[in-house]
C-alpha cells in the first residue's frame, strides 16, 4: 500500500541495475516511495518481479510491494504526471535520446539523474550535495527558459567524480583554493553496468582505459566547482586536472590516488586532516536522511582506504580518505574511496532529491 | 651432467621464489648453468627436490639436474669459490645481513643481488641493462675499495622501477631530459614474494600501499640516471617523481600510469612513439640471450597494456607501453607494465650478468 | 556500561578472526554482552582494540565499549568465572591443548566451542540447534562424569557440514531415513582462518584439498544425526557419507554440491521442496534472537543458491538450497550453501547458547 | 608462403575465440597450414587481422600469414573445395544451422568439428583419439549413407568431459569394467566462449550451473565408450554417470572430483596408479604431433592437480590427475583436470586430425 505522506517517486529505467539500485536504497526510505516504474516497451505491461526474473542483480529480494507494480514504457510519458511527484532518470539509452526523453518528461515534474546527457547542459545543475548545493538555484532559471512549470532537470556526476572531489572541495571552502590535481582511479567493475566486463578480461587483469571516462573526470569537475553568471553555469578556470582511468577486479567501491597543488596558500598535513573530519556540507547540516555524518571518513591505517572494507562507510555514502602525506612534486597527495553504485550513482541521487525537497523545490 | 663451455652460477637463496626463478629461466640458458645451490641451514645438505617439497612454486617441474643437487647453507662460503664462476643472490633475510653476506661472497666471486640491501651502496652500480650499462665501470674502483680480487657486487632495482623506467630513459637518451614524473603503480601480488599477501585480502580488494615501495620507487631512479663522479655514484640532480604504489589482484606484471614533464624541449607524441619502437640498447645491439628485441613494445589499441596479455612479451622481458597521449598538467601521459618476477627480478639479474660477460668481467 | 539483564560473555581466543567474529555479532544482542576477552599472554594486559590494532579483519569497527576491555591471558582461568556467566570458545591452538583448556574452563562455567577438540568426545554435544537441539540433554551426565556443577562444553561441528546436513537432516526428520551422500564441497577461503591461503595459491586457481577437511565432514553427521544410548553419544549406523572438499576463490560462503540416496521409501521432488520450506527446528519454534526464518530457503532460479548472492540469508544464518532433481545414479540431487562464518563458526555457537538459555542450562 | 608439403587446412567460424584458438595452435604445425578463413557475412572481404580488430583474445600475437588472409562468408561454401584439404569447424550458430551447413561442407572435405550439433547424430564419430580411435572405422558407412566422396563428419565430444573420462577409459581398457560415476566439475569460464560469464557474477562467486552441460556430460561418454552395431553407434548399456557442473573463478582448466565404481573386480589403488602412469593410447603410439606423453600425468602431491598449476601440462594436451583414494561409499574418488581450450576444444580436434591423416582418412 502506498504511504500518503511519502512523495511518490517514478524510476525511468527500471529494470536495469542503477534502477534495481534505485529500488533497493528506496524500499525504507523516510520521506519517498516508489509508485511508478518505467522501462523499454518490451517490459511494458509486465508485473515488475516478471521484467526482472532472472536479472535482478541486488543482493537481497525485491520488495513484494514493488515486484506487484506494472511497468509502464517509457515512451508513454503523459501517467507519470499522475502517478508520482518526481522520477529518478536510469536511462540506459543513446544521449541525445535521453537527453530529449528527460526534456519531455520535465515538462511535467522534476527529474533527477544518472546518465551523462545532461551533465553539460548550460542551465542544468551537475550537483553533489555536499559540494555544490547551492547550484540549484537556477532550477527557475531552467523552467523559465525551457517553459516548464513543475518540472526541471538536475544531474548527477560520473561516478569516478564522487571519491575524489569531495575532499577536494572541502579545502577549497576552508580557503584553500586548489590549483591542479593529478588522479589515478582505480574503478570497481559495477561502474560498467550489467553485464560490463567479460570475466575472461578481468580475473588476473587490470585494464587501464575506459571508454570516455577520463574527459568526464576531467570536465565536470570545472562545472561542479564553477559558479552561475548570467543565468548559466560557468567553469571554474583555475584547476586543471589530469586523470588516468584503470579499471580493476573488484566489485564495488572506485578507488582513487590524488596529487594535488594548492593554488597560494598551502595548509599543514594535520590541518588538512581537520578540515576533513570536521567538513559539514548542508546535507549534514540538514540532517537529510541519506547524509553520511561524517562525510569524509579519515583512515589513520598506513594501508586504509581499500574497497572491501571501506566501500559501507556511512552506509555507501561517504568518501574515505587516507594516506595523506606530503607529494615530491605538486604539495600532498592522498587515496580516496567511495562506492560507486550508492554514492557514486543512485544513493547520490537520492541524496540530491532529499536536499530538493529540504528546499521546496519538490 | 655440467656442461663444460658454460659459466657455472650459484643462487643463494635458492630454495625461495626468487630463487626458483632463477633455477627456472637458467635451465635451458646458453652461457650460464646452475651448479651450486645455497640456503637456510635448515635445508642444507638435502637434495634440492626434498628442500622444496610442497613449496615449488614455479608452473613447470625442477629439472632432474637441479633437483639432485645438494643444498648449501648460505653460511659456509668458502666452498662457492671453487664450485661456481658467479653467483646470484636471492636471499630473504634481514637487509644488514644481506649486506654482510653479500660482501663475504663478493670476497670470493661476483655477486649479482636482488637483494635491496645494497642498492644506495655508493659504488655498487644499480643496474638495467638497457638504462645504465656504462655504470659497471665502477666495478674495478669497488674491488680496489673492498679489496676483492675476482668479485665485486651489482644490483638490481627494485621490480616496480623497470616498468617505467626503460621508456623515460630512452626518451632522456634520445636527447629530451625529463623533469618530473608522477607515477601511480598498480603492482602484482608476486611482487610481494611467497607467500606475500592473504587471498582474503586480495580478493575483491585492492591495497593503497606497500611497505617501503614508494621510497625505493622514487629513489633508485635517481641514481640509475646518475652518474659517476670521483669513483661513486651522484645521483641525477634534475628529477623529481612522485609514485602512489598499489597492490592488486594480479598475479604477475606491473602496470603504471605516468605523467611526464620534460625538462625544455618536447618531442611530439609521434617523435615519442618513434623513439620508443627505435631504442636499442646494449643488450639488444650485443645480441644477449635474454635481451628482448624490441625493448620497449608499443600498442597501439586503446586499452593496452594489460598485464594478462602482456605481460610475456619478449619472454616476460620487455616493457610494454600504451595509450601515450597529452597531459593536460604536465606534458605527456602513457601507461607502461612489465613483468616483475622476469625483467623485474630474476630475469633482468641475468640479462646483467650476460652483460657482465660480454663486457668481461666474469 | 554493562547492561545488567544479560548473560555475560566471556570470548577465549578473542583476537583471532573467529573471536572477531563473535564480538561483531555480539555487538547488539539481546541477551548477552560480551564482559570478557581471552587471548594468548602476548596480548594480555593491552586494552583489546591495541591487541587487534592492525590486524582487525571484520568490515565494520570495533566498538567503543569492547575496544577498551582489558585482554587476559587464556592461562588465567580463575578470573574469568566473576567476570562472566559462559564463554565462547575460539581458540587457535594446538588440539590437545585446546581440549585441556576447555575443560579447565568448563570446571568454572559453560563453554561453547568452535573448536574441533571436543567434537568425538562421547559425552559432548556436537550440536547444530535446528538438527540436534535434543543432544544437550546429556548435559547432566557430563558434568556428572568430569565433577563439574556449573560448567559444560558444547561444540558446534565443522563449517562444512552446516551447508548440506540441515535439508538432509529435515528429510530424515519428515519420515525419510537417508542411506548414503556423496558431496563435494566448493569452499570459501576464510573457511581457513586468516592469514589463510596465499593470494598467489588463490587467484585463477582452486585448490582440490583441505587439510582434515573430508575426515572431519564425514565422521561428524555421524554423530549430529546419532542418539544418545547408555550416557554417551552412539553413531547413527546406516549412513555412509562421501565427501570432497575443495578450496575456491570466495571470501565467504561453503557451496555444496549432495547427491542422495534414501534408505527405503523416497519422497518426491515437491515433497522434498515442501519439506524443506516448511521445517522449522527448536530454534524457530522458540523464537530465539538467532534463528532464522526460515531455516532453509528454497531457491527456483535455476542458477542458485550462490555465494555472493545467498551467504547472507537469514543474516548469514539460513541454509540456502537449489537445484533438486532427480540423480540418475542415487535418488535426488541438490545444491546447498551457508555462510560458513555465520551460521558455520560463531552465528551458529551464538545460536546454541541462545537455545542453551531457553533450555534453562545458562 | 604456403608450404606445399603440408595439407592445406580451412578454420569455419575463423574470428571467434575457438576459431582463434585454432589458428594459434596451428602457428607452428608440421603436417596443416591454416589456408583458407570462414566467418560471418559482416566479416567476409576483410583481411583477417581487420575482421579481428580489437577482438583478438589469444595472449600471442596473430601470424604476419594468417592477418593476411582474406575471410570467406560460411555460406560460399564451393571456394572450400580448392582451397584446402580439410575443415575445422568452430561455428557459434543455433546447432540446426551449424548441422545444416557442417553437411553442406562435408559435401566437399572432410569436416572435423567442435560444435555439439553433430555429437549424437548416429553415423558421426565422437571422438577424444585416445579413449575411442576405432570409431572413425564408422567414416565409410557415414559417407555411403550420405552419399559423400572425399568428405565427412568427425566430432569431438564437449569440454567438460575431457578431463575425467580418460582416466576412467584406462580402466576400462585395462580390464576393469566401470558401472558408475558421480562427479562434480568445476568449469573455467573461457568454457563458455568470449565474453561469457560478466565479471560481475564470478568475482568472489561460484555458479552452480552451466546451461545443458550436466546433460552433454552425462550423454556424451556413454556413446564414446560405446560400441558400432549394424552401422551405427550403440552406447554403453552398463554405465551410469551422475555430473554436478559448476563455473567457477578460474580462467582455463576445468577440474572434477570424482567417485566411482566398478563393474565387477576391482584394482587395488597401486594397481590404478599403475594403469594411469603407463597408459598409452594410439595417438602415443603413432607419436602424432600434439599427443602429449604421457597422457595421464599423475600427481603425488595431496593438493594437486590445480587448474593454475597444471592446466599446461603436455602443452594444455595431457590428463592430471591426483587424490586417488578409496570412496567410502562407491569404490575410488580421484581428482581430474585438462586444458578445457587446448584438449577440451581446439587441441583436441587438431589431435583427431592427426589421427585421421595417420590412418589415411585425410
Amino acid at each position: 500500500m502506498m504511504n500518503k505522506s511519502k512523495l511518490r517517486v517514478g524510476v525511468l529505467g527500471a529494470t536495469g541495475m542503477v534502477g534495481q539500485n534505485y529500488l533497493q536504497l528506496l524500499e525504507h526510505h523516510p520521506w519517498f516511495q516508489v509508485s511508478y516504474l518505467a522501462a523499454s516497451p518490451q517490459s511494458a505491461g509486465k508485473k515488475y518481479g516478471e521484467a526482472v526474473a532472472g536479472r535482478w542483480l541486488m543482493e537481497g529480494e525485491i520488495s513484494e510491494r514493488v515486484a506487484n507494480l506494472t511497468v509502464n514504457s517509457i515512451h508513454e510519458i503523459e501517467a507519470v504526471a499522475e502517478a508520482c511527484d518526481f522520477v529518478f532518470s536510469a536511462f540506459n539509452l543513446e544521449k541525445e535520446e535521453v537527453k530529449k526523453l528527460e526534456a519531455q518528461y520535465a515538462d511535467y515534474l522534476p527529474v533527477i539523474s544518472n546518465n551523462s546527457a545532461h551533465r553539460l547542459t548550460e542551465d542544468v545543475p551537475l550537483v553533489i550535495p555536499e559540494v555544490n548545493p547551492h547550484h540549484l538555484e537556477i532550477i527557475p532559471v531552467q523552467q523559465r527558459n525551457r517553459g516548464w512549470n513543475k518540472g526541471f532537470i538536475i544531474v548527477k556526476p560520473n561516478c569516478s567524480v564522487q571519491s575524489f572531489l569531495p575532499p577536494v572541495s572541502a579545502l577549497i571552502t576552508a580557503g584553500y583554493p586548489v590549483q591542479s590535481l593529478i588522479v589515478t582511479t582505480l574503478q570497481a567493475i559495477s561502474g560498467a553496468g550489467y553485464p560490463g566486463p567479460a570475466a575472461l578480461d578481468m580475473i588476473d587483469n587490470v585494464i587501464p582505459f575506459i571508454q570516455g571516462e577520463e574527459e568526464k573526470s576531467e570536465r565536470e569537475p570545472l562545472k561542479i566547482l564553477g559558479s552561475i553568471q548570467d543565468d548559466k553555469f560557468v567553469d571554474i578556470d583555475t584547476l586543471i586536472l589530469s586523470v588516468h582511468c584503470n579499471r580493476v577486479p573488484v566489485s564495488h567501491g572506485h578507488m582513487a590516488t590524488v596529487s594535488l597543488k594548492f593554488k597560494d596558500k598551502k595548509p599543514t598535513l594535520a590541518e588538512i586532516q581537520n578540515i576533513w573530519q570536521s567538513f559539514e556540507g548542508v546535507p549534514q547540516v540538514l540532517n537529510l536522511p541519506s547524509a553520511p555524518l561524517p562525510l569524509i571518513v579519515v583512515r589513520d591505517e598506513k594501508d586504509r582506504p581499500q574497497p572491501a572494507k571501506d566501500r559501507d562507510a556511512g552506509n555507501g555514502m561517504a568518501i574515505s580518505v587516507g594516506r595523506l602525506r606530503e607529494c615530491p612534486l605538486l604539495d600532498i597527495r592522498f587515496v580516496a574511496l567511495s562506492h560507486n553504485t550508492i554514492r557514486g550513482a543512485a544513493g547520490g541521487a537520492i541524496l540530491s532529491a532529499e536536499l530538493l525537497k529540504a528546499k521546496g523545490y519538490l
